[in-house]
């Protein structure tokens, strides 16, 4: 059966409601802060926000918003002037030690009244300190869930996340990636719900993918090199997401609110000019490894 | 006479001296790190960066590049394919203490070989607290150099300012503006030797109005949430830099020398989510003036 726009609607709200719930958990000590925001033309949102103590900063957004599409929407998506409803769930997740990865996620669900709509979203991951064997970890949990879904789910959304991913000025990847897929409607081979029962493991997945991440790592002892590594990583984080990232630059120039949007910016960042670290470093290793395109499905560790 | 490529190109070359002399002096720890570069295509650069005690972190950038037109810069300013030479001054300056305001100036010439030129430059101020009678000051000598080009340089500029130093995301302006001008050439009124001549004003008197700002506030007693607030404020400009400013976003689309565009982001900057200041304070006064267009000439202190 096709999933309805309020079944969709409704998933989006009760995974950000679970997410909570479950990071609450694994922070031990921050709790989220809501916002209701409405939209002046129509719809809303539930901003979340943690400042914990193993999670220093974290956002966890819901929203469906519609109304009459703006102007700027017709003309990024090509569409024909109409009413709008888009919503989903998007989370950033910048932890306190430096070796639990930043985490990101989106899943989101838009549709027309002239019966066009797709689904998009992605889980990837931004280690400040690439850990091999977690990478490949990382990447075999997406690709159990994008088997379910089709054969090439994974590899054509892998590559996806590789291009997306990508701080072009810098030459280098935001991270070791994930998957990101957009704008996917039923075909020949795959339904609306099929579509749709993806769209929700993939959310469903999430905690279990940071948990592990996070239960590994958050007890580490760390230098203050440590710190000034993450800080500088993050930077790269602030640069991809203002200069790059098309959900952002769209929600600036849309006139979105502004502290949903910008929920994704790291609580501290550090700009060092021309930071060149150690050779045969932990921190030259990462950048070795995002100067390049991995496949950490098949990496073979020595 | 006109002056020639060369005459303008030695006197940014020598202004760069000049300024770093001066900050170097001011600053008394600090000195600048060089980098000489080369553009590939043409021309290239001297680079210099001051990580000092109380300028904590300086660049004071020349170039001087040509070659063939990139198809961007063709783009961008609707002009015929042909050589160019593009030089300039460019200069960020972000200062330890909270109540030393940042400061930016830029001078910069562009001709092409078929007798197409401009000038363009500024300078501008971002204040963590704005001081009412320095915000004054600051434009006043910054008219005083636009009164001996021509009777509506100040009043142009000023607007002009405004107009671009505007952070329209968060409706805010970066700081209390200044002067900016673009595509200066002769014209009935001013011949190029007027227009050299007002950048050369410009360029010369970035050192006095440095000075007296830096003077009078960098020995002043600062509280960490001084500090939390000048971190704040810096985000800002970050997010200015990134999702605004021309000349950062040509040079990371043009494929420019990374390091030195972004000398301008600074040390460290930190965001928070919805952080408000308490009603009445310097923080709120600061985002008040920041939110209006001010008229600090004829700005009566109380």
């Amino acid at each position: 059966m096709k999933p309805s726009l309020e079944q969709i609607i409704e998933f989006f709200k009760s995974l950000q409601d679970e997410i909570c719930s479950k990071l609450e958990d694994l922070d031990r000590v921050g709790v989220f802060h809501e916002d209701l925001w409405e939209r002046p033309e129509g719809g809303g949102g539930r901003t979340r926000i943690i400042e914990g103590k193993h999670i220093e900063k974290g956002g966890v957004n819901f929203s469906a918003i519609h109304g009459k599409m703006p102007q700027k929407i017709q003309e990024a998506l090509g569409l024909d002037p109409n009413n709008f409803t888009a919503t989903g769930v998007s989370i950033v997740l910048h932890p306190h030690n430096p070796f639990v990865p930043i985490i990101h996620m989106n899943v989101r669900y838009f549709e027309t009244n002239q019966g066009v709509y797709w689904f998009g979203g992605g889980i990837d991951l931004t280690p400040h300190y690439i850990n091999e064997k977690e990478a490949k970890h990382f990447h075999h949990k997406l690709k159990k869930v994008c088997d379910q879904f089709t054969p090439e789910a994974y590899n054509d959304y892998k590559a996806w996340a590789d291009r997306y991913f990508y701080i072009k000025h810098r030459k280098e990847s935001r991270g070791i990636g994930g998957i990101f897929f957009d704008r996917l409607s039923e075909s020949k081979t795959v339904s609306k719900e099929e579509i749709f029962s993806f769209v929700k493991n993939l959310g469903n997945a999430f905690v279990d993918i940071y948990q592990t991440l996070f239960l590994d790592n958050y007890q580490k002892e760390f230098t203050e090199e440590n710190i000034y590594w993450r800080n500088l990583r993050r930077s790269r984080y602030v640069e991809f997401n203002l200069v790059w990232d098309r959900g952002t630059k769209f929600g600036l120039q849309t006139n979105g609110r502004i502290e949903s949007i910008l929920m994704s910016m790291p609580p501290m960042a550090q700009w060092k000019y021309e930071h060149t670290p150690p050779v045969n470093s932990e921190e030259e290793k990462t950048l070795r490894y995002l100067a390049n395109e991995m496949d950490w499905i098949n990496y073979k560790e020595e």
